[in-house]
């Protein structure tokens, strides 16, 4: 496995073209793209790392994977009622299909899926004790309380608002917000701007690879059940308008950030976190699907083949 | 396996609500509801069944799998030139996504997709030959050449395309159809007439759960690849706006028909056929979706989980 | 006036960018640019022209203002229960509307809307009925007998009728189309083929002037409150989107049509006919347009000012 | 003229079905629907009443027609970078048109057009600064101080601004505007809290009766292109998805708030203001447009006839 990681290391070493790093705000634009990081954590306990592998970046919309899980906790079939379960074929912050819909989100991976299922966590309190909650849910799947927000992306994200702003008050107009939206937006940015490396986030996924117990500590975070459907919606819905194409480069479920990293489930093998700040024009990792292709090449991993 | 298939078969005999069959023509709309059957195929030649498994039924969509087959033979990734892979969160006839992407299908699987996968096989042929190298193909994959079109239900659906020419006609005038809109509709409505049985159908699917080898026959169908490839896009978009749910409740690529039928892949453990003719109110077979939902249950086969 | 309508064909001379002439059929690819024409005909009798004013050219849409008159001479209100009558904010062959309206074209001036006034004034009968019908009644309304269908251009419309033919097969899939589409679609194209010279035109435009009498002839065309409101129709949607655009410039009621063609009509001063077959980015004769304005400046005919 | 007035109010009086109060915020939802007033002001100075023409009522959009106005006035043309001028077939408040348009609105009447020429007119300055400019201009083509904003009401369309707000925030994130959007929606539902009664919306729409006039006080507003142009904005724009009917019926150019007040404009005639917090289902005061109806139909001042 180590080995299957260097010589990925290396390939993507000599690529070129990495990509465009997203420019929206600073604090992303000025992150050096010719990094490139892996790491794989697997049910036995072992992390294998490559590459810039332990650096912190932003994980973005990788953070609704765990918001998500979170309220499944909180919730179970009641989050449903926040949010659906389908694809949108839509980029990531359409607000068209909000309104076909009467307000109510797609799924919980869009922008406003995920604003929908802050709202739905935060069942009345305060922004500090549902960042608390997160962060803390956070440290025990990767079992390490050294993780952190990053306050300057979330000031500068807050003060970015106005698209994610858009479809909140949209929400809101049609009663599927129910707090502030100031309140519910402060919370959404810094749930984005947790800063992790490849090697904390491989193992933050963990629990995903062997149905809900995080075989590192041995601890269930949640059900079987609750595990493959939150699988199945990072295959269905992780990548935006992107998610067919992952689907068919890789095979595998996965969930894409801004800031370009992507962490990816292989059930019952393990936990994947790849990071290259270039993403393609669809706002995923451009190097970091690369990488994702040649490791199922070389492991066969896909869940489409045998 | 035969015991857990007996069951579902004797559980699903007890269900009352069979959702409403397909009545768009007189052909579907005649088929007694409460008929279910449920086949598997396995890797080593055994074809296990229960209920009303050898009874024939339209196959309609499931179709556009096997076209696709033929589609990715004969031109290799060629074939996306003509039809995208990404998943279209809209029913399966609409048009609105079409003006917006210039004429070209989302994907194989929805109605404009296979229509124009059809119009990329036939090559300057006429009908005919193209639907001799259809019915050829589903012989070879299904070792049973007894198969045969329904053309009366063909006949019918000719007289009610309405909604499938102005699908073809748009494409048309976009320059993503070049045969003739009527000759094109004709090899559709006959593809989607093939007749089949649980066990025919099962045994179809076959190549798909081996990496493109049928293992009954011992013949290899496609390369690994794009084995993998079309289990993904059965997965992504086999249900039209069900995709989602599909993969949340069985979690296994799949592609349904309006006469009733699924088939849904297990890589590496087997082909399932399932068939009953009430629909609920996305198109797919009430009781096939529940019998899927509870083979997973009781097999542990869901891709998403290990 | 006769004054007026030179000086307007002189600086429209000295013009350079005239557009460009529609391609998609030969027949008028093939036109001259280089062409202007301008007639006023008046309530007194007189016709003032300038220009190629008594060139034939292809009517085209303007031709949806003489159905809609058959229509509502047939059916009266019930043309409403067939078609709208609000503006759309689409290109003029849009189905993305009709999608989200199930089939119920916007507003007879769209494609879909006139080919669903042509499928309410069929009737039950042949095409050579219907189009006997309509030619009738332009000679009725010119006074002129001699103005013929261009078959050649009704001919090659046919041949490229696919975006014509998705809306016409796409309203029958939701029963708003009653005949044959193909039908339908041979009188809409060739209704769309009359030939006629900007002094025909004006001519024919007359009784719309006049609250419904041709005062040329003295005859009774509609009632008043019919004229008035195929005065308004043509306001609101006469010029697809550019319908804006054109009430803001011009302040009349007016329909263009592909062929370079615009009939504009000053209630109680004057039918105005302008034809130059260049057009401008939404499918208005771009000079047309300008002599309109022109026109309007110096005669203050301005339904909005006093 | 008296007499018209006072047959219509008679007329409205045994009129049972009044339509619907808006009921979005509680200051409009508890108005007695038993209303009905209309006022028309003409050139010579006059001001003809009947019903409840001096009572006060919540202008709402109304207000758009005055600061596009004063947009017009202190921007030119360049308000046309700000908002475009064609009709949109959509509710007044939707936000899928702005998406496919990148964010410009399609017409200063719409929410968002009239939200984005707020922001043009505020000119880096002070939502107090502003608010007292609008108030002014009003006090001035209305020749009449005592006119007020109704802070309550203001202050619930803040409580109530989701759907704004959503507009607003969607056209900041393309640059559409440039204050920050509360201040924006601060004064644009002041403008929309303006208290009139009929009397004094009959008077204030005089300058577009005369060409940018005001013949009661003698001072002109705007040049007589100007008045032309917003005449014909009102007649393309002024009544959201209703403006094809409002042209059918009435034929006069006009824009009507959720107040239920209409403001119509007869070129060379007279203003019009008729009011009834009733509305239909496109949110047009019903006894309004059915008054405005039987006025057009008693003087035959409809633009469209002659």
């Amino acid at each position: 496995m180590q080995q299957i990681l260097d010589d990925i290391a290396a390939e993507m070493a000599s690529e070129t073209d990495h990509g465009k790093v997203a420019d929206y705000i600073p604090q992303l634009a000025h992150v050096d793209p010719n990094q490139f990081g892996i790491a794989i954590a697997t049910p036995d306990g072992q992390v294998y790392a490559a590459g810039n592998a332990s650096t912190l970046f932003s994980i973005q919309s990788i953070s609704k994977v765990f918001t998500l899980t979170i309220g499944l906790g909180k919730l179970g079939d009641g989050i449903w009622t926040h949010v659906g379960r389908e694809p949108s074929g839509d980029p990531f912050n359409s607000i068209t299909v909000l309104e076909y819909e009467s307000g109510r989100p797609r799924n919980p991976f869009i922008n406003a899926g995920a604003i929908a299922v802050v709202d739905a966590i935060m069942m009345g309190h305060e922004p500090k004790a549902t960042l608390g909650e997160i962060l803390r849910f956070v440290h025990f799947i990767a079992d390490d309380d050294s993780i952190r927000f990053d306050h300057k992306v979330a000031a500068s994200e807050m003060q970015h608002r106005d698209r994610n702003a858009a479809l909140a008050h949209f929400m809101k107009s049609f009663g599927h917000i129910k707090h502030d939206v100031d309140k519910v937006l402060g919370v959404y940015f810094h749930q984005c701007s947790i800063a992790m490396s490849c090697e904390q986030l491989a193992r933050a996924g963990l629990f995903l690879v062997s149905n809900g117990v995080n075989q590192h500590t041995g601890v269930r975070v949640i059900n079987a059940q609750q595990s493959r459907r939150i699988n199945s919606l990072m295959m269905m819905c992780g990548h935006y308008d992107g998610a067919g194409e992952f689907a068919y480069r890789v095979g595998l479920p996965g969930k894409s950030g801004v800031g370009g990293g992507i962490l990816t489930i292989a059930p019952g093998k393990g936990s994947i976190a790849v990071w290259s700040p270039g993403l393609d024009h669809v706002g995923n990792s451009k190097l970091g699907l690369k990488a994702l292709e040649l490791l199922v090449q070389k492991t066969g991993w896909s869940v489409f083949s045998n």
